[in-house]
C-alpha cells in the first residue's frame, strides 16, 4: 500500500509549487484574500530580523513559554507559506533560524516540569500540544526544504524532529496508538514530519500505528472515531478540535499520494464530520455543549477555517458553507481559500445564517450506539432548536447525561447544560486546564436536563462503567414540521431501572411553538427522582406558592454535583399542573408540569462550595418525586414578547391551562394538554413502534407509534 | 403674550396642511420613509372596519385595559396622520368612532381601581398615563378636526377631553403645577387639547400653570427642569421620558404661534437636553443608569425618535444624529422624518457610533448644584467611558450615590450601578411598576460605587433631606487626553463628615488605560467605611488569601440595602496593595487598592432576602476600614485579552505592582503607583485649586491643582 522511495517534491504538505503559484497570482484579486495575506504578512514581518526566543519549557498553558512555543510554530508555518508566495529568502531564513534553535533545544528535553497528565509533553505541558507543534513545524520545514543545505536538513531532522517522533512512538506509544482525538494530532504530527522529511517509516507508523498493522493510526482513526453520519462521540466541540489534524494531514497525504483517495475514505467521512459538526451549532456559531465544551468557542475558530478551506477544494465548493466562511472573515492562503474569497467577493446574497435543519445522527462506529436528534422550527434569527442526546458516553470528555435535552431559541440558550468549567488559556485558573469542578459538577447528571435517581449520577459517575453502554432510539420522525418526535430509552444508567423519554416539538397554528416531554421511569423499588430544568432567564412567576430561603442559603445536597447548588426556594405540590414562567431576552418561556400525587420543587443556583469562584451562578428548577414507576409530563411553551424599549409586554402568560395523563401503562401513554380552549392530545405507544400498526385506545385510533391531535385534527 | 381668539387652522399640532402635503409628496422617495409609512399603515389598516374596544379601566400596567388604552391612543394618532397623508376618510372615521367611545366613557370615570400613587389616573392607574393619552388623543382630534360636524366636536370636546382636563387642573392641580417630569406630560396634554380644540383657557393653564402666573406650567418647566447645559437632574433615562412631551408640544406651539420662538427658549435648552442625553449613553445606545433607570432602554425608544425627528426640523439638520437615527430604523411622517430618511438614503458613510466625547454638565437650574463628568478614551467599539456623579439628589428617582463612579469599556458595563428593580410592562411583576427592592436596594448607597459610612446610606436614605444638598466640583480638566481629571467633595451626606474624591483617567504609552481614584474621607469620630466596587465579570484571582463561605451563605447586613447581599467571601488585609482581577467578555480588569494599616474585604452577591426573585444576582467587592480620617487609593487597570476561540490569553496579569501614599495631609495628596518598572506619580492639592499656583512638595514641583508624572515626565 505504501509507495517505495520516491523522488520527493517540496513543498507538498500545505500546498504544492503549482498551487502556490496560483495562490500568488490571485493575491490581489479578492478583498478577503488580500486582507488575510496582509494580516499574515504583517505579523511575520514584525519578526523578520529579530532573534525569536525559543525558551526552555517551563510554564503551563497561559504562561510565557507555553504561549511562546505556540506562537512560534504558527510563525514558522506562516513564514514558510510567505516564502513560497513571495520568493523572498528572508522568510525561509526565519524558519531555518528557528528550526535550528529547536534542533538544539529538543534533544535536551525531558518531561515538561508542569506535566500532570498521563501523556506528558516536552515542549509543552501535555503531549497534545507537542503534536500541534509537530504538525505545523513539519509543514514549515517542508515549505522551506528547498532552501536548506543537506547539513542543515540533517541537523533539523535529527535534532528538532527525531526526538519528538521517537518520544511519541516509543515512550508514548500507547497514547500514540489510542483511538482518540489526541491520537489524530499525534499521528498527523508524526506523519507530517514523515512527508516533510521523506521518512517512510514515520509515514507508515502514522498511517497504521507503531506496529504498522493498521489496528491504530490515521486510517483506523478515520474508521473508528466517527459514526457513519460523521457524529463524533465526544461532541461537536471536540469534532472541531480533531478536524484540523484530519484536514491538514489528509491534505498533505493527498498531495503526496493522490491514489490513496484519502478524502473519499469511508464514504467521505471527513466531509460528513464537518457538516454534522456545523449543524450542531447555535445561530451565533457556538457549538452545542454536548459533553465537555467551552460555550464561547464558535465556528470561527482556526480549526474550522482550516477544515473549510481544505475541504472546499477536496470535496468541491459547497455554497452552504459561505455564511460560515463569511463570519470567519479570513481564509487560508491555499486553493480553497482563493476560491472562497472569490465567492465572497462575487456573491452578494450570502445568507447571514448557516442552513440549519432538523437532523439526526447515530453514535458509534457502526451507527448502533444511540445518537442525537436536533429538531428545528423557524428560520434565521427566529430559529428554535431542540436537542436530545441518547448517545454512548463520549470517552474522557463524556458527561453523565443520558436522555438529556436542551433548548435554544432566537440564538439564546433557554434550557441548557453548564458546559465545561474551564478558562482556556488563563494561567491564573489552574493553568488554563479543566478545573476540578468540571468533573465534580459540570459532568454530573444534576448539571443536565434529565432524571437523577437518588442524587446519584448515571453509572455512578464512573467512566469505566459508562463506556460500556449507550442509550437506544425507539422511534423518531422529523419530516412533519408540525410534529417532530423522538423517543429513546436507557436501561443501564441505573440498575434495574428503565427510563424512556419522548420529546415532541410542535408548531401549532399561528406559529405557536412548544415542546411536550413525556418521561417515564420504571424501577424495581422505591427511589427519589429529580428532574432538573436548567433555565436561562429571569424568574417571572410561578402558579404555586413556595418558601424562599431568604436569610441563610445552604447546599441542596452533599455530593454528585448537588454540593454546588444553593437551595434558594422549595415548594410542596399536590395533584396539579405547576407552571413556572421565566424571561430570556425578549421572550417568555413557561414550563408546565403535571404533578400527580405529590412532588417537591426546588429552585437552585450554582455557586456553593466553590471557594475559587470557578463557577458561573446559574439557576435551575428541580422537580422531585418519590416512587417506583413515575411519569413526568412537561410542556415547555415559548410565548409572548417583552419590549422594554417600547414598554409593551404581550402574551406574558402561558396558554397552557392544564395537563392530564389520560392513560399510562406498559403499552400506551396518552396525555391531554389544554392550550387555551383547544385540546392537544398526545398518544404514544411505549412498546410497539411499528409504523403500520393500527391502535385503538380510549376512543382514539391511529396508525404507528404516536399520534398528535390538536383541536380534533391529527397533525 | 397669548393671542386673542384666532381663526383656527387644522391640522396644526403634529403638522400643518402644507407640511402634510410635502410629506405626502416624498413618501415613495426614501426607503426608510416608505418603510415607516407602510409599517404604520399596515397596523392601522388592520383595524379599519373593526369595532375597536375602549374598555372600562380595570388593569394595572401590563394588563389588558392598560395596554389597550395605550394602543388606542397610538392608533388614533396614527390613523389621524394617515388621513392627512391619504385623504381617505376611513382613517378619519376610525378616529371619530374611537373618540366618541371615549366621549361616552370618560365622564363616567372615577379614580382607577389600581391607583396607588398620589396622582391617580382615570383611564390608567396613574395620571401620567392619562397625560400620555391626552397628548396623542389631542393630536388625533386635531388631525381629523376638519371632518367632524359641530355636534361631533362638541360631544368629543365635552365628553372625551373636558373631564380629563378638569381632573388635571382641579383635583390634580398640585401635581399639574409641579416642577417635575410628570408635569411636562400633564401640561403638554392639557395644552395639546387646548390647541386642538381652540381653547385659550387650556392653553394658558398649560403654559403658565392653573393660576396662570407663570410660576409653573410649560415655560416654567423649560426654565427649571434642566441645568443650563441641558442636564436633567433625574438622569438621562428620565430625560428620555420628558423629552417627548417637550418636543411634541413645542412643535404644536411653534405651528400655532411661531412668534413664541419656543424652540429658542432659554438658549435652545431642548436641543441641549437632547444632546446631553445622547452623550449619556453607552455605545449600544443604552442610557447610563444615573438614578432610577432600566438598563434595557436605549435611544431607539419612541421618545427619542420623536425628539430627533422634530428637532431635526426645528434646530436644523445635525449630521451627528445620523448614527442614532440609523439605529432607530424608522422615522416619523413629518418634515424632519422626510429629511432624515433622505440623508440616510444618500449618505453612505454614516459612522456606526454616535460621536461620543468627554464632557461635563452642571446640575441645577443655575448650574450651581454640582454635576457630572463623563471622560472618554478611544473610538468606536474601543471606547472607554468613566462616569462621575456629584449632582443634587434627582427628585423622586434620585439614588443615594454621592461621588459615585461607573466605568464602561468596549460597550460593556465594568463597574456599574444596579439600575432599577423593575420589569416594565410585565404584569406579573407588580403590574410593571417599580418593585419594592428599587428603593430598599437599588437606590441605597451600597448598590453604588462610593463610600458608605456605618452601613447607612447618604442622608440617612431620606429624600426630604437629600433634596436640600448637592456635591460640589472642586476642579476638573478633560482637555488633555493623557490625563483627564475631576475632583469633587460632599459635606452633607453624613454629618460632620467630609468626602473628597478625585478621579484620574489616564491613557499611558501604548494606549494603556487606567483610572486612579483618590478618595479621602474625614470625620470627627471613628466610623466604619465601606467602599464597594460593583464589578461585572468573572472572578479570576486575588493577590490575597480569603475565606470563602462555601456551605452556608448569610447576608452581609440587616438594612439599608445590606440585607440583599450574600457574603460569599471575606479577608483581612494588612499594609499591602491588594489586587483583584476579573474578566469581562475578552478583557481583564484589575482593581489595585492600597491598604494602609488594616482592612477587611468582602465579596458579595445580590439575591438575599429576595423571595420574589426580583433581583439579578450581581457581585461586588467591598473594602471595609475603620477609622476617623481615611484615604482610599485605588487603581483600576484595563488590560490584556482573553480569546477563547484562538485560545490565547495575553497580559492577563496587571502591570500595577504596588501603590504608595507618599504624602497625605490637608493640603496635598501624593501617590506613587509602580506600573511595571515605571513610576507613576499623582500629586494633587486638596484645598488650593488655583490653576496658576506653583507648588513645591517633596522634591516635586508643579503648577495648578494637580500633576501626573509618568516615568519622570509630566503628562
Amino acid at each position: 500500500m505504501l509507495p517505495g522511495v520516491m523522488q520527493a517534491q517540496h513543498p507538498i504538505t500545505f500546498f504544492t509549487k503549482t498551487e502556490a503559484l496560483s495562490v500568488k497570482a490571485s493575491l490581489s484579486k479578492y478583498p478577503l484574500l488580500k486582507q488575510s495575506y496582509s494580516d499574515l504578512k504583517k505579523d511575520v514581518d514584525s519578526w523578520i530580523g529579530k532573534d525569536v526566543d525559543v525558551p526552555f519549557p517551563k510554564d503551563p498553558a497561559g504562561g510565557y513559554t507555553h504561549d511562546k512555543h505556540k506562537a512560534n510554530y504558527t510563525l514558522m508555518f506562516n513564514s514558510g507559506v510567505l516564502y513560497n508566495l513571495t520568493g523572498d529568502i528572508k522568510y525561509a531564513k526565519l524558519v531555518k533560524d528557528m528550526m535550528l534553535k529547536y534542533a538544539a533545544l529538543n534533544p535536551t528535553l525531558k518531561n515538561h516540569p508542569e506535566a500532570t497528565s498521563s501523556s506528558p509533553g516536552r515542549i509543552f505541558w501535555q503531549a497534545l500540544n507537542d503534536a500541534n507543534w509537530m504538525v505545523y513545524a513539519g509543514m514549515a520545514y517542508d515549505l522551506v526544504y528547498n532552501t536548506l543545505t543537506a547539513a542543515e536538513r540533517k541537523t533539523i531532522e535529527d535534532g528538532a524532529f527525531k526526538p519528538e517522533v521517537d518520544f511519541f512512538t516509543h515512550e508514548l506509544k500507547d497514547w500514540f496508538n489510542l483511538i482518540h482525538n489526541h491520537a489524530v494530532w499525534a499521528t498527523a504530527g508524526v506523519g507530517m514530519i514523515g512527508i516533510a522529511t521523506n521518512n517512510q517509516d514515520y509515514i507508515e507508523m502514522a498511517l497504521k500505528g507503531t506496529e504498522k498493522d493498521g489496528k491504530t493510526g490515521f486510517f483506523a482513526l478515520m474508521d473508528n472515531l466517527f459514526s457513519p453520519d460523521g457524529y463524533y462521540t465526544e461532541g461537536p466541540y471536540y469534532t472541531r478540535y480533531a478536524i484540523l489534524p484530519y484536514a491538514v494531514f489528509a491534505n498533505a497525504l493527498n498531495n503526496w499520494k493522490p491514489s490513496l483517495k484519502i478524502f473519499q475514505h469511508r464514504d467521505n467521512i471527513l466531509q460528513k464530520a464537518l457538516l454534522t459538526c456545523l449543524q450542531q451549532t447555535n445561530i451565533d456559531g457556538t457549538f452545542f455543549p454536548f459533553n465537555d465544551a467551552l460555550k464561547e468557542k464558535d465556528y470561527t475558530s482556526n480549526e474550522l477555517v482550516t477544515a473549510i478551506n481544505i475541504f472546499w477544494n477536496a470535496y468541491g465548493a459547497d455554497k452552504n458553507l459561505l455564511p460560515v466562511a463569511k463570519k470567519q472573515n479570513r481564509v487560508m492562503l491555499n486553493k480553497g481559500g482563493v476560491s472562497i474569497a472569490a465567492e465572497l467577493a462575487n456573491n452578494k446574497n450570502i445568507s447571514p445564517y448557516f442552513a440549519y435543519k432538523s437532523f439526526e445522527s447515530t453514535d458509534g462506529v457502526k451507527g448502533d450506539e444511540g445518537g442525537i436528534s436536533v429538531f428545528r422550527i423557524g428560520k434565521g434569527k427566529e430559529l428554535t432548536s431542540l436537542l436530545y442526546k441518547y448517545t454512548s458516553h463520549g470517552l474522557s470528555h463524556g458527561h453523565y447525561d443520558k436522555l438529556g435535552m436542551m433548548l435554544y431559541d432566537k440564538g439564546n440558550e433557554i434550557l441548557t447544560n453548564y458546559g465545561s468549567v474551564r478558562f482556556i488559556g488563563v494561567e491564573q485558573k489552574y493553568g488554563g486546564r479543566y478545573l476540578p469542578e468540571n468533573k465534580s459538577y459540570a459532568g454530573q447528571t444534576i448539571a443536565h436536563n434529565t432524571i437523577v435517581v437518588d442524587e446519584t449520577s448515571h453509572f455512578g459517575g464512573k467512566e469505566s462503567v459508562a463506556e460500556n453502554f449507550h442509550s437506544d432510539k425507539l422511534f423518531s420522525n422529523c419530516s412533519n414540521p408540525a410534529v417532530q418526535v423522538v423517543a429513546a430509552k436507557e436501561d443501564n444508567a441505573y440498575k434495574n431501572t428503565h427510563m424512556q423519554r419522548t420529546l415532541y416539538m410542535l408548531q401549532l397554528e399561528g406559529d405557536k411553538r412548544m415542546i411536550v416531554d413525556l418521561f417515564n421511569i420504571e424501577a424495581d423499588a422505591q427511589h427519589q427522582y429529580d428532574l432538573p430544568f436548567q433555565f436561562n432567564g429571569h424568574f417571572i412567576n410561578t402558579s404555586f406558592k413556595y418558601k424562599a430561603t431568604t436569610n441563610k442559603l445552604e447546599p441542596l445536597g452533599a455530593k454528585n454535583g448537588y454540593q454546588f447548588l444553593w437551595k434558594e426556594a422549595e415548594a410542596k405540590i399536590e395533584n396539579t399542573t405547576l407552571q413556572f414562567t421565566f424571561l430570556n431576552d425578549r421572550t417568555y418561556y413557561t414550563i408546565s408540569s403535571l404533578i400527580q400525587d405529590s412532588a417537591k420543587v426546588y429552585f437552585t443556583r450554582t455557586g456553593a462550595n466553590d471557594p475559587n469562584f470557578n463557577l458561573r451562578h446559574e439557576p435551575a428548577m428541580i422537580i422531585r418525586t418519590n416512587g417506583k414507576d413515575q411519569s413526568f409530563v412537561n410542556v415547555i411553551e415559548i410565548h409572548g414578547k417583552f419590549d422594554p424599549v417600547y414598554e409593551f409586554s404581550t402574551n406574558a402568560y402561558p396558554t397552557v391551562k392544564g395537563i392530564k395523563l389520560l392513560l399510562q401503562n406498559d403499552d400506551y401513554t396518552i396525555a391531554e394538554v389544554m392550550v387555551g380552549e383547544n385540546k392537544l392530545i398526545i398518544a404514544q405507544c411505549n412498546k410497539d413502534f411499528n409504523t403500520k400498526q393500527i391502535h385503538s385506545v380510549q376512543n382514539l385510533s391511529w396508525t404507528g407509534a404516536y399520534m398528535v391531535m390538536y383541536n380534533g385534527k391529527i397533525l
